[in-house]
């Protein structure tokens, strides 16, 4: 079968240069007559792949010497609560909720601190993100967490508070999709699974001032210190994962940096949303200033027809449109790696199958 | 360049085959168009892929539906916090200490638990375990630790404990290389790295009724009760290391399951050992009955030849036969993927070497 085009929300679609440089080099690593999932994680040859990928991605996200960037594993999910137990807690923390995530996020987060939120999610006509002039701090937060993309909403963050707390953000499925300012933040994290890798790494950048608080009730693996001691070698890293990370960091160099990726990037997400917003038969339910560059989910006008939709795009090679069990309908993940032909692409099926069924 | 030989401790050697059919279907996996890496975990062709090697794994150990399989992350070493958050814990427990990874798994449940170590390696003259008549247990502890096989000194576990409590193995770098009595244990843990897979997937092994037992400090990510129940499926699981995992286990199998692999391996470390012990020129500091069948560490009389026995044996294509640098010499690693004919080489350029410089 031919390449095909997938929306999957994640694990997600892998740039294909990158996949095809991974298979040319598979059993036959560097020259070496072994694969780079046969190398100790110690040898002078991953010590160079981990170290290129690290400063390539200090290059696409301008990531200061002040911060570190460590390469771990459990996702995001187990950053939950590795971020309490690491910053130095007073007796709250305050977190956004926006969602499926920034729940997790809290839940996790209230078996080591006081949770306080701040502010939810505005669905009473179309989601949106509450002005912070609304946010209801607490009197001597921690820090201030937030979900930067909500992949099931498709609710993402186009600015950052204003409170002078550690910001720390759950960017898993936007990082590197555009610029941001990563000196805004005390703490970013991002499960690889969308615009970074393979599933199994987890990406965490953290201004080295905050690090040296956890206690010993963190367990040494969530330990971001000792991570960054030891050059995210405290035990053997997911060394597969880390090599195509930096292939990925490569290949969005190479294609002009993270400010080219956003303009490709708000092409694609446009044209998507003003197609769906012009056509009566599909619609999308979050406020304009709210939507996701990442994640589109929508809905037909008649739900009966999803099978059919689903079907059908699915046997033209358009493939995982189908939206979360939570929201039901469709949902369009577009991440870097998913060309702008593949949106043309759906928007013509889409087109099409509005005239035959509409 | 040709493969070549592959002595590494770990990321270990991966069998040719695997390799070869993971890099065939890299860019379309099942006729989907897709890689593997590119699909969701809860779709119907990846959960298909993680149930067939759970299906494997059992049949190859023999795993009783009594026992849960997991597919985790974090490496064994996140394990050293989760077994002591996962198991109903009195006051204290027992370790048995035979070497670095058994002191890590030591150290790590002391942030949980008071920690008893009920026997120290015997390293008098020859290394080797002390007889369990010897073994000082604590008065009711909670459950028995040990470390199967020690990558370092090379020392193995050939017994398991008489106690009759829940016992706890760190099997890293010896599952899968012969088969063991599941049902004797509680719990067997270990990182993909060696047997198994690529680095970044743990396997875990637990008899059922020891979940449930998890209290609220234990992060959601290390509750084995979780991932049990949502079948590793809590978040997204490392889904290429799982697919490779289970053409390794198809491997396993195809070449004749655990009983061939074992005689292969015994052959291949008693040709080993053999050679060494009838030098006069190499030497191995492991009493025979406590010698490891997986990782053979071993010195040159004279240790100003290393550098010239490391430099020749890898120009030849006998890689990473350099020892850790806790006990410095060499080691050679020869995993289920080693074939016998890297042994084979291995002594002939160990005589050759001897000949030349002894």
């Amino acid at each position: 079968m031919p390449r095909t085009f997938n929306f999957c929300a994640g694990p997600a679609a892998l740039p294909e240069e990158v996949l095809l440089e991974a298979k040319n080099e598979l059993l036959d690593w560097k020259g070496l007559g072994v694969s780079v999932m046969e190398v100790s994680h110690r040898g002078k040859e991953f010590t160079e792949t981990i170290n290129l990928a690290e400063t390539s991605l200090r290059r696409l996200l301008e990531i200061p010497e002040s911060y570190s960037v460590l390469f771990l594993q459990g996702g995001a999910s187990l950053q939950f609560s590795a971020v309490p137990l690491n910053l130095p807690i007073g007796t709250t923390a305050d977190y956004v909720h926006t969602g499926h995530w920034s729940a997790k996020a809290i839940n996790e987060a209230q078996r080591f601190c006081d949770v306080n939120v701040v502010a939810e999610l505005d669905s009473e006509d179309l989601l949106s993100i509450p002005m912070e002039e609304t946010w209801k701090y607490s009197e001597n937060p921690a820090y201030l967490h937030l979900t930067s993309n909500e992949t099931i909403s498709g609710v993402e963050f186009f600015w950052t508070p204003s409170a002078s707390l550690p910001l720390v953000a759950d960017m898993s499925s936007t990082l590197l999709s555009r610029p941001i300012n990563v000196t805004k933040y005390g703490v970013i994290y991002a499960g690889a699974q969308k615009n970074i890798g393979p599933a199994g790494l987890t990406i965490l950048i953290v201004s080295k001032d905050l690090l040296g608080h956890a206690g010993n009730n963190c367990p040494t693996m969530l330990n971001w210190t000792v991570a960054a001691q030891s050059s995210s070698m405290q035990n053997t890293p997911p060394t597969f994962a880390i090599y195509m990370a930096g292939l990925v960091f490569s290949w969005l160099e190479n294609i002009g940096g993270l400010e080219s990726v956003e303009s490709i990037n708000r092409r694609k997400a446009s044209t998507l949303y003003e197609f769906i917003d012009a056509s009566g038969f599909y619609s999308n339910n979050v406020a304009s200033e709210s939507r996701s560059l990442m994640n589109i989910p929508f809905h037909l006008s008649d739900s009966s027809l999803d099978e059919k939709f689903l079907q059908q795009s699915s046997s033209l090679g358009l493939l995982n449109l189908k939206g979360h069990r939570a929201v039901g309908g469709m949902r369009a993940s577009i991440y870097n790696a998913v060309p702008e032909e593949a949106v043309t692409t759906l928007i013509s099926f889409m087109s099409d199958f509005e005239m035959r069924y509409g």
